[in-house]
């Protein structure tokens, strides 16, 4: 894979279009590989570096991963992927390898340890240097009942990104 | 003032420029009005919704405001302002009304109660939906060493965004 370099923020509005309808792909490596859509995001500055955040439930299997790692990769499709999104989304890695199953093709970054997804266009490699878990207190409560009904709160990973570019 | 409505992720290769340089202005009303620079934040999308996150620390007058507000706005300048940027950034609203003290001129906003700044151009309508005080524990030991040598750690708000546009 040949890698073009852009900067973290260049492709951010696409990056929110794509969170918002079909959503994107979160790689972590544990003890085993696993990737899941995400639909929610953020990208920012924090502590003088650009940060993306990526928000994960307890419930999932990639927080059992997370929780063990120290980095992450996103990996986005600007068209496509359709499918692979939704399989990804609905199906845990507990049961299967999405990789194989859905005919994705993990290949290695550029610095951290953590693959990116072949079949997409645009990839951050992230290291974390801050998590919290949601602490529904101070929650609005319309958004509470309507996205917690099971008190499946959020972790909020911060990750530093340290790279961030096209696959071409 | 004329709105224009736009995307709210339209603009945010810009709003990470203009973040990651000479800041941008968070504006909050509370007993009194209040505008001040930041250079940390985050757009994105969670809960299904358009979400702006402001770090705001604990020794900041904003943070007596924030705290009892459930809104604010943000308002970026595409280019100028560098001034009134640096200043807003290093003087407290403690001591001075920024807005008279540097010829910013507040204005009402399409939505919230917080008013804009009329001298920037792309404007950030924001109603709080949730916020979290940040727990050190689980932050990279640099970024708390050479970010919060005083341990006066940022509270995070998370705004929706209930309305963005350019100002014509």
């Amino acid at each position: 894979m040949m890698f073009k370099d852009v900067h973290y923020a260049q492709y951010m509005t696409e990056v929110n279009q794509r969170l918002s309808s079909n959503g994107i792909f979160l790689t972590v490596k544990g003890e085993k590989l696993n990737t899941m859509t995400i639909g929610w995001g953020f990208i920012g500055y924090m502590w003088r570096k650009p940060i993306f955040i990526v928000p994960v439930r307890k419930s999932r299997f990639t927080y059992g991963l997370i929780e063990k790692s120290d980095e992450f990769t996103v990996s986005i499709p600007f068209d496509g992927l359709k499918k692979e999104l939704a399989l990804c989304g609905s199906k845990s890695g507990r049961d299967i390898d999405k990789f194989k199953a859905f005919g994705l093709t993990p290949v290695d970054g550029k610095i951290v340890n953590t693959p990116v997804i072949n079949e997409c266009d645009l990839h951050y490699e992230c290291k974390i240097v801050f998590k919290q878990e949601m602490d529904p207190v101070n929650l609005d409560t319309a958004y509470d009942k309507s996205c917690y009904a099971n008190k499946d709160y959020h972790t909020l990973y911060f990750g530093e990104i340290v790279a961030c570019y096209l696959k071409e």
